[in-house]
């Protein structure tokens, strides 16, 4: 099974509405509650995808047993979620302007979790890792989570002989990277942050040099750009797709992960990974994709680049 | 004891942000959950003034449950809320930005109430009734609920001998003013939408040719307008304070119903809703007050008026 790691779960609130205005009273006419938190996200779509998944990571509260009933309803899907005593899982809610297309975002700060929690959910990953064939740490770390965790995790995982991805920023990316992860996958943002340099390809051979055995960079309607031991590639959909890009970053996680377990080549986990991530800008919740265009970009995708010498 | 019923309970949900902008994306700084909907609030400030209260109406869901552990907190307030089978109670997002001190709302639609439990709320309304020394009817009604609901619920109390407080808005208005209520407390905008007249005087005067046996007008920062069989009123405060209009209704309402069942005159009825109403507008969320403020207001409304010719 692949195990995903969400430290920061949420849930996920979709509001429409007609026209935001601040200072002005509005009728939500839409709601939309969908398991949140970017590592709940990848586990629905690998579940999508046909894996067996295991989500770990905490949940809470009233919040937290809404986000826990919403994955009993997913197959393939196997909640390990360690239970918070007294925090609440945040919640998230995007705003949708019906008339602009525009998505406010409201983000509440996750719970504290306490010493003995994080504890009691080492001890979850060290029982999960053994019968994991990859491990995805993704997302913010709540308060009470030390900054260097994922570092620990990734140690860890290493030790088991399990690949790890990670998908995080500032702090704990910066400390996670120097850990060794087996792929890296940050934005555009998010490498600029890490190496302080906003040319893209002079930041991913920088993350690598920090420590990533490889670095795929998501970057928008550009695509995607690796750079791993076994070559250089940039895996791009033959158009950019309008819509909700929440999300897409997520569907690359698990397009790489499925084609990792796979044990498929590089340029075919772009391929995957580039098709789920512009499928995923069609659903209007992130953690889904529309099945139809990802089934016929797989076969439009283009990748190019070039395999490193031996 | 005071009944209160709420058919459209909410978890009224406050988020401090640092400057809300359409199309950003936002980190909440700070989280308050209070029980919601007009009967709610009117019920906790009943319970902070020392009054035994019931609180009756509908709840449902995981945001239901939420409503009813802090109501569980409440001391003095008996919850007779009747669950729903599949609807959720609504939630409504209050962000306060902290940079101009603007409030922007989101509210939920309310749950689908089925007819089979709109007919289980009336058998919990009948079996509250007898021993009730004054209901309060409040706020909107979620989907399911017929029009004519309040007409039927007053009519119901007038027959037990239970005088009937009402606030509500629109046509639910319309048809429970015509089965003759106690005492109707409509805002200026309620007003004007059931009388067609824009002049407060007049508007109330309509109401009362409607059916209401007395109306209590809250027009904001000029305090209440009151037209009843003993006589007519004004009641201000002596000054406007700056703050959270939400709840200032409902705080007059429960001053109201506070000072009915203790069977004091009219003008002691309009200090005790002035001065609740102006002591609630200090607190953050609906359904509080400063107590600090309310006795000190107590002594500084401005009632001026006439008794009725007998």
């Amino acid at each position: 099974m692949i195990l995903t790691v969400t430290l920061n779960t949420a849930l996920d609130i979709t509001y429409r509405v007609r026209g935001l205005k601040p200072h002005a009273s509005h009728r939500v006419t839409g709601v939309l509650e969908r398991p949140g938190g970017k590592g709940l996200n990848v586990a629905r779509v690998l579940a999508a995808l046909g894996h067996e998944v295991t989500a770990t990571g905490f949940a809470g509260g009233a919040t937290g047993d809404v986000v826990r009933e919403l994955l009993a309803a997913t197959e393939g899907l196997h909640d390990a979620l360690v239970p918070l005593g007294t925090g609440a899982t945040r919640r998230t809610i995007a705003v949708v302007d019906d008339v602009t297309g525009d998505t406010t975002q409201l983000n509440e700060p996750g719970p504290a979790v306490t010493p003995t929690e994080w504890a009691a959910f080492q001890r979850r990953y060290d029982d999960l890792l053994p019968s994991a064939d990859a491990v995805a740490l993704c997302g913010s770390l709540p308060p009470g989570v030390p900054v260097n965790a994922y570092a620990g995790l990734i140690r860890t995982a290493r030790a088991a002989g399990v690949p790890v991805l990670l998908d995080t920023s500032g702090e704990p990316l910066r400390r996670a990277v120097a850990a060794r992860p087996d792929i890296v996958k940050p934005n555009a943002d998010e490498l600029a942050e890490l190496t302080g340099s906003h040319e893209p390809l002079g930041a991913v051979q920088d993350a690598r040099r920090r420590g990533a055995h490889a670095v795929v960079a998501s970057l928008g309607a550009e695509g995607l750009l690796a750079h791993t031991p076994e070559g250089r590639w940039r895996a791009a959909p033959p158009a950019s797709l309008h819509g909700n890009p929440t999300g897409a970053g997520d569907a690359a996680m698990a397009g790489l992960l499925s084609a990792l377990v796979e044990n498929l080549p590089w340029p075919d986990r772009l391929t995957r990974a580039a098709a789920l991530s512009a499928a995923s800008v069609l659903s209007p919740v992130a953690g889904e994709f529309d099945r139809g265009t990802y089934e016929e970009l797989l076969g439009r995708v283009k990748v190019t680049g070039e395999v490193s010498a031996a």
